[in-house]
Order: C-alpha cells, then sequence, then structure tokens
C-alpha cells in the first residue's frame, strides 16, 4: 500500500512496517529524514507522478511503498490492566478517526477501537490525518463494540461512553485504572446497544450555543481528562 | 457573502447576520428548520445550482446569501473582565481556525483573536468548518498580536501561550480570572516576539513518540481547562 505526505512518510519509516520504496520531489529530497535511509529503494521524480501514484495532491512532494496496516488484537489490548483506551462507534470520516488517532498518541492512550463494519479503516487518508500517528499507536478491529465493550468490563475496564445528555460531567471523575472512551459519530452519537454497554454516560459541557463539539475535539478533551498524572505507556 | 452546509446556514440564520436568499435541494427543503423561514426568499433549486453559488461541493443541498461577517474590536473583547479569549497567531488553515472556534464557543470562550495579516479570515469554507459557530462567538481581528498581548496584560488579562517546551504544564495552573490562550500555527509555532509578550508559556504533556498535537485538538484541551467550573459567558 501507499503512504503519503510528510508526517506519514517518515512515522512509517521509524515505525514497524516495512518500506520498500519512497518516492521524492527534488525539494523533499532535501529532507534529511529521507535523504538518510538504508535498505530502501528511492526515486526522486516529478510531483505530478507522486500524485498519480498516491491518488492525492496532499503528498507534499513524498510517498512510499509501505507493507499492509497490521491491526492489534481486541484481546491483546484488554490484556495491559490500567491502560486507556479509545474506542470509536461507527466513525467514518477519515479525518475524524486520524485525528482522535493523533490525540490518542499524544495522550499516551494505550490505542484505538473500531469495529470491523460500518467503520472507516486504516487508509492513506486516515494516515496522513493523524501525522503518521497510526504507526505508533495499536489500532484495534473488533467484530461488535457491544460485546468488546462487555469484555474489556469483564478485564476490570471502566467504559465510559461520550454523550451530550450523560449524567455525569467528565470532570467530575476520578480517571483511574483501566479506562475505555467510547464516542460515537457526529450527529448520530452513541448506538443504544453500545451506550447500554457502557458504565456511565458522560457529559462535556457545551456553554454556548452550538449543540454538540466535533468528536475530534470531544476525543482530544476526554483523551487528556483521562491519561492526567498517568506515566508513558509500556509498549 | 454565500454561506453553505446545513449547519453554517441554520447557525447563520439564527445569528446577528442578515439573510436574504436561502436556495435549497428538495431534500434539504424538508428540513423544518430552513421552511420555516420568514421574510427571507426561497429558492428550491438543483444540487448544481447551489455548488455552483457556493464553489463547494460540500454544501449538503443549503446554501445562503447573507451580510458581511461582522468582526468584534480588540478593545470591546477587553472590556469584559474574567473572560476568556483565544488568540491564533498565524494560522492559515480555515479547517483549523474553523474548529477552534467550535471548541471556544461550546467551551464558553469569549472571543477568538486573529492577527489582520497573514491569517485565515472568516471566510465560507471557515463558517463550514466552525459548524455554524463563529455566528455565536466574537471574532476581533487586531493590527498586531504581540501589541495586543500587552494591552491584554494591562487590561488584567494574563496570557498564556501554547508550546511543546513550555515551562510549565497546563494542568498546573489554576485558570482564574481573565485568560487569553496563544496558539501558534502547526510546525511553526509561536512568533518569538508573541511568545515573548506571553506571561507563561504552557506545554500539553506529549507521551508518545509523535512531536506535537493538532493545532485544532490542543486548542480543545486548553480551551477546556480554562473554562473548567466557569459559568456561561454574558453576551
Amino acid at each position: 500500500v501507499i503512504v503519503y505526505g510528510r508526517n506519514p512518510v517518515r512515522e512509517a519509516i521509524l515505525g514497524p512496517r516495512t518500506v520498500s520504496h519512497v518516492w521524492l520531489t527534488k525539494g523533499a529530497a532535501r529532507d534529511a529524514s529521507f535523504a538518510s535511509l538504508r535498505g530502501v529503494a528511492i526515486s526522486v521524480t516529478s510531483s505530478e507522478e507522486i500524485e498519480h501514484r498516491c491518488g492525492s495532491s496532499s503528498h507534499q512532494g513524498v510517498c512510499a511503498e509501505v507493507s499492509a496496516f497490521s491491526y492489534a488484537d481486541g484481546d491483546a489490548v484488554l490484556g495491559k490492566p490500567g491502560s486507556v483506551l479509545i474506542a470509536l462507534d461507527q466513525v467514518q470520516d477519515p479525518q475524524n478517526l486520524g485525528a482522535i488517532a493523533r490525540s490518542a498518541e499524544c495522550a499516551g492512550a494505550l490505542a484505538v477501537v473500531i469495529p470491523e463494519r460500518r467503520s472507516v479503516e486504516i487508509t492513506p487518508a486516515v494516515c496522513k490525518a493523524s501525522a503518521g500517528a497510526v504507526e505508533h499507536i495499536a489500532v484495534a478491529r473488533v467484530r461488535n463494540l457491544a460485546d468488546f465493550l462487555v469484555q474489556a468490563k469483564d478485564s476490570g475496564f471502566w467504559c465510559y461512553g461520550a454523550d451530550a445528555s450523560g449524567a455525569r460531567r467528565y470532570d467530575e471523575i476520578t480517571w483511574s485504572g483501566g479506562v475505555v472512551l467510547v464516542l460515537g459519530a457526529e450527529g448520530t452519537g452513541l448506538r443504544p446497544r453500545v451506550a447500554a454497554a457502557c458504565d456511565e454516560l458522560v457529559s462535556i459541557p457545551l456553554r454556548g450555543r452550538i449543540e454538540s463539539l466535533s468528536v475530534s475535539a470531544a476525543g482530544a478533551v476526554l483523551l487528556y481528562a483521562a491519561t492526567a498524572g498517568r506515566a508513558r505507556p509500556r509498549s
């Protein structure tokens, strides 16, 4: 598969994927992080060829052929007690998945959990939107998100669903131990079965006239609340 | 000027701008918030005509002719002691300005402050990215951001610049009284003169391998930290 953009290609090189070929414009070839690559075929070419290879005009002069994205296992991410996970219920916008993966990686969350169906996957556009963060955080695909939450609770995690009408405010919660944050798609929110599988529904105060935060802003606020005072995760 | 998209047009109708004409597709015309408009010319038309009028394919079947966006005055937003403001130094991406305006409106901040030069203005794309939030929050344009911060400090505001190498962590701060949050553009950060005009530089912990949060995620985290426990702003 192809990833494109300076940060996504740089992070793919630093992360676990195998990078087999990098295409650069002359301008991008001056960037030291690409010039010093070993064991990788490098071609300096035109911006047009790079756009043709990656199918996007947002390539910033760089694209790379990399091995397929390797998803984590749902059971495996529940095997580290005391972690913070973020699960997305039917989020279909690559920008939102990418933005949340980036915030989750920065906050020190262990993993992003997405359902197999009706969710965007880790596409090149998601890699780009995450600024390459998906190379450094586990992304688990699970068959059924409500079932995963039941399993998470059995494994000692506390599951908090984000809901504008949630009974408890996020800043009233003591975020200790294992936590799964659950966010729904913009506009529709959590599906009833997913909401029912959460231990608590939590709200972020809205003090203006707009009805909701964006899912990526809500994710950033909850991720930093839940990880406050925690150490870096061990990978 | 033209605004487009369901939320942006709905909020333009609810906000202070004059809406003179709304164009809807048949599908969008079923939406009650547009059907009940009074004193506004409504045309039901094709998706193609709407795209032609607004110059974007992200119109969701709605666009409207509205009066020009009315910026707030820098002096006026400093006239409300105890408020939270967010200032953006040379943020040029409409998505970032829109996302931050939305989070600021939701968090209950009083205003977004942008410099007159080298900053994106309130364009239709910004209205769309903000989900219409710019209709309900003051946006002040100032000639020089560093001078504005000096003036803010004289007016009793405490100015916090976001900086990954900032000496104090954002979660160690007692966010009381008047606050100006200052964020720089992604990649470049705050300009030296703007950073020097801040009372303190604050950092958000990065516990992963990625070098920075997105400016919109950092904005959401700082806005909710700074407004925690505050009441709704009076407008």
